[in-house]
Parts: structure tokens; sequence; C-alpha cells
């Protein structure tokens, strides 16, 4: 099982390659939530969110034998774009499995960091077969987008460095979706403090992790109907589930409107850009499902890529 | 004539009061400009823009005796916010003149932090007048929006922040409206790095700074048409025309699609919602108007107040 100690070389190895992002603070959200909030800013990540970290610190460990063979990712989402970025740095190539009816700044974005897209039809194909096959194919290597110890360890690289800026925290809260972040974050937060209280927030229709939890065995559900796209895994994998178990992590849920009333604050009040997903552990400290008062509580913003005429429709 | 120790007095008055704002930084950016640009975003001050600074600043420093009596603003933008809320926080009665057409969001804001507004019909009345008459009725203080050492000297604090943060920079740029925030600039470069080159950019329509500079004289011209509603002034007054004059400071002006194009970018790269106003500066170095190759770079994004649908339609 990974511990601090990854996290921290996973940090040595982004430290002059992914931005140490800010540490944002409002009164206006104190005043309302009742708690002194840190909110580190994922969203301003490079390729905005931070996919980037996890997806660094796997490339940076492959052998240079598995670096000339290149990676296969299959992702419509962030961690397309952050393995894509990861791998143009490192001089390695990327080929990105992505639907066919992907957003097309989604597909530009990914094929603008160099990566070869691979398109297929949702209805006609499963992502992860053709991954596979095109890593068997080329002898590539696949880069999952969370199951992996060395993603787990990157992505727990921000709450470190939230640490490191916000000490001392009771509490960090992220987003959750397929439990990357979570257990990276939980990870890094009880390496340096074990009495940290760790919130992940998923979507109501996506509460995979909390049923997981409760059953005390993987829960894989229906494909979530929720406006943040990137929340929506259907189960966590046993070495999620086996991190977030052994750290205690707690899971509340948030509501569409949640999310948007989130976006709407970021937007408005604190002037940033945060996707759906990205909003959603700011959703669940503003909509009051989190018992935090005079609490120091760190909320990770996990992703800022919605376009602006989506974001302007969705608040 | 202000110096830097009035802008370091200011600091210290403004320590634990205003926001210590992050300074981001961008590799797209630095890749398209050639440059090394650090962005000082004061779009992420309290309540939304660098004038809180100047404002707070200014009242701090009124006897109890005109606290008392309180303090009137005219301003229909981020001035009017910015007076109210550093009243507020002092305890201090705010009376802001705003015109009747003022946005509904602008007025709820300066209402929302405690302070009377006074409407008045733009065709009809003048507003200076207004806020003249209220002063000498009630015995209270005239908050001007650039026209004043304290003012000017609280506005120079977020470059004096921005310089420790990113020392050493070879040229900072901002946004010019009556020259407040260009003369504090000034003053502070000036006070830690003599040869920090000071650039302000106004709007094409609204260039009475540059144009005053080029005549040696203040010059005042129509009132701009442009989406940059923060720098529609006419005319610099003397004493901000005499401290742009004294350093030196040169001007570029950027079109409203500039102003498009840097919002456009700050939305979609940087994460950030910057105002029209508040991204001329950016626009200038997106645009290209400055010739600052292999420089190292600081930008202030002033301001961010600008409602989600108004931002999807500007850009």
């Amino acid at each position: 099982m990974i511990g601090i100690a990854d996290v921290r070389a996973a940090a040595q190895r982004l430290a002059g390659v992914a931005h140490r992002t800010p540490v944002v603070t409002s009164r206006t959200l104190d005043e309302r939530t009742g708690a002194r909030v840190f909110l580190k800013c994922e969203n301003l990540q490079r390729m905005g969110a931070f996919k980037f970290r996890g997806a660094y610190n796997r490339i940076v460990q492959l052998t240079s034998q598995e670096r000339e063979r290149g990676v296969v990712a299959f992702s419509s989402g962030n961690h397309a774009q952050g393995v894509a970025l990861a791998a143009r740095l490192l001089g390695v190539p990327a080929t990105i499995v992505m639907p066919s009816d992907a957003p097309a700044s989604k597909l530009a974005a990914t094929r603008g960091y160099g990566a070869e897209v691979v398109s297929y039809e949702r209805a006609r194909s499963h992502r992860e077969e053709i991954a596979r096959a095109l890593c068997d194919e080329r002898g590539a290597t696949l880069v999952p987008p969370f199951d992996d110890e060395r993603i787990i360890a990157g992505a727990g690289t921000a709450a470190l460095e939230l640490l490191e800026q916000a000490e001392p925290l009771d509490a960090i809260v992220v987003p959750v979706g397929g439990g990357g972040l979570i257990g990276g974050t939980a990870v890094a937060a009880h390496g340096v403090a074990s009495n940290i209280a760790i919130f992940g927030v998923e979507p109501e229709s996506g509460d995979d992790v909390r049923r997981s939890l409760e059953r005390g065995e993987i829960v894989t559900i229906e494909v979530p109907q929720t406006i943040a796209d990137g929340l929506q895994t259907q189960a966590p994998s046993p070495l999620t589930f086996a991190i977030v178990r052994e750290h205690a992590v707690r899971i509340v849920t948030v509501s569409d409107e949640d999310l948007r009333a989130a976006m709407r604050f970021a937007f408005e009040r604190l002037k940033l850009v945060v996707e759906p997903s990205g909003a959603a552990a700011l959703a669940a400290l503003l909509a009051g499902r989190l018992a935090l008062e005079g609490k120091r509580v760190g909320v990770i913003l996990s992703g800022g890529n919605a376009d602006a005429q989506r974001y302007a429709e969705l608040i």
C-alpha cells in the first residue's frame, strides 16, 4: 500500500514541472459556512486539473524502453489531457482513446498536446478493450485514470502542498470519482497529521464509493446521470477502495443544483472558473452537507475545464 | 508627491485586511508572448478588484470626527463597492451616488456592504455635484476614485506585493482609467528598483492619458465607448498626470476585440474571471502591443466583477 513517502517522492518529481497552485480564501465563504476555508486551486494547474500530477508521476517512471513504446489512455475528460501533456513533456508518444461524441474542445486540446486520438462510438465499442488492444499491438503502457499507485501518489501531492500552504487543517474535502484524488489526499494528509478528517463528495446519482463503504465491498452502479462528467464512475477499484476504507474517509453527496450553485459562487464571488466535477467539494460545504463550523477546512477545486457558453447555461 | 514610504505605510494598514492576492503563471501565456509573465490576481481581491486597497487606505486615515460624519463616493463600478466595504469594516457610514441605470447586481452588492445608495438620472444630473452637495449637507468626506494621494498609495500596494512575489521584474503592465493604479504602481515599482519599465494600457477610444502625455498637458476626451466600463475616464487628474509623467510611464491601447480575446484566454486557459477593464493589461500583451520578449513581466489583472451571462456574451 502506498504511503506518505510515495507522495513526497512524487512531489519531488513534479517540482518545477507542475504548478504549485495558489490557495485562495474568501471571507464571504467563511461567513457563509462558519468555517475557515482554504481553497486549493487545482483548476489553475497545468491543463486545468489535478490530473496532470498523477499522469506525470506515472509516465516519468517508465523505463526508457517503455517510453519508446509509448502510452495509451482512455478518457473523454481531464485524464486525456493530463496524459497527453505529461507524455509530450517527457517525449513519450501518447494515444488517447476518446468517444467520437466528445466535445470538440476536448478533442482539440488533447491533439494540441501532441497526442494521437483514436475515436470510437460509445454504442458500439468498449473503450477499455480498444485501449488494451492498442497496448498489446504496440507494446505500449496503459495509463489508467486512477487505479494505479503512482497515479494516486501523484494526485496526493495537491493535498501535500495545501497542507504546507495552510497548516494546520482539521479537515480536507475533495471530489470523488474513481477514488484517485481522495486516496492520494488521505495518504498525504494522514502522513502529515493523523487527526485530519477526510471527506469525499460524490454526485447523488454517482455514489458508488459511499455505497461501497456502507456495504463493506465494492458496489457497481449504473452510469450516473449528472452534470459532473468527471465523476461518472461506476465503482472504485480494489486499490482505491482499500485506501478509502483504511483512512476512514467519509462520503457526502451533492445534487446537480448544489453543483450549479457552487459554480455560480465560484464565478461571482471567487472569480474562478470551476467545472461541475471540480466544484463538488465546495458545493458540499455551501450546501451545508458537512458540520465543520469553527474548523480549518481545506477544499480542493479539482478542475476548471468548462467552456464559457456551457458555464453560463449551467449557472 | 507621494513616495515608496507612503505605499509601504499603506501596505501596513492593509496587512490582514486586504487579501495578499496570488500571482499566477501560465506556460501557454509565456509561449504565446515570449515573455515570463506573472499575473497579479487582483480580481481575487476582496470585493473583486484592487479598488478596495485605495478606499481602505483613505478611510482608515479619517479622524474620529470625520469617521462619524461618514464618507460619500460617486461610482457605478468597483470604486462604489470598494468604498462601501472599507467603510463597513471601519464602522463608517457610507453613501454612494450611483446612476439609476447601474446594473442591479452592482446596486445590490453596494447595498449588501451596508452603504446607502443615492440614485440619479444620468441625463438630468451630474453625479459629482450630487456627491459634493451630500458632503456639504452632512459634513461627510468625499472619497474620490483616484485623485487622492492615499487612494494612489493604496493602489500601489498591489505592485509592491507583486514585486515581493515575483522579483526581479523588468516591466509591469496595468490598466489605466484615471491613473490611480498606474500612479501607485509606478511609485511602488521605482521605489523598489528604478529600472522597471511601467506600461499603462488604455482602450483605443479612451486614450486620455496617452494623449495627455503626448501633448505634455491634460487632454480631456469625450466619454469613451468601450466594453471596459472601468476605464471610461475622460482625463487624468493633475495629480495622476504628474505622477505618470515623472515616472516615464508609456501607454499603449487595445481594442474591444483585444479585450474580448484576453477575457476568453483568461476564462479558457487561466480559469480566471476577469472583467473587461481588468483584462486590459493582459490584452495588450496577448495582442502584441508590447515588445517584451525574454523579459520578466508583471501584469495586474485589476478586477473580476462581471456576471456570467454578460461574460459569455462578450467572449
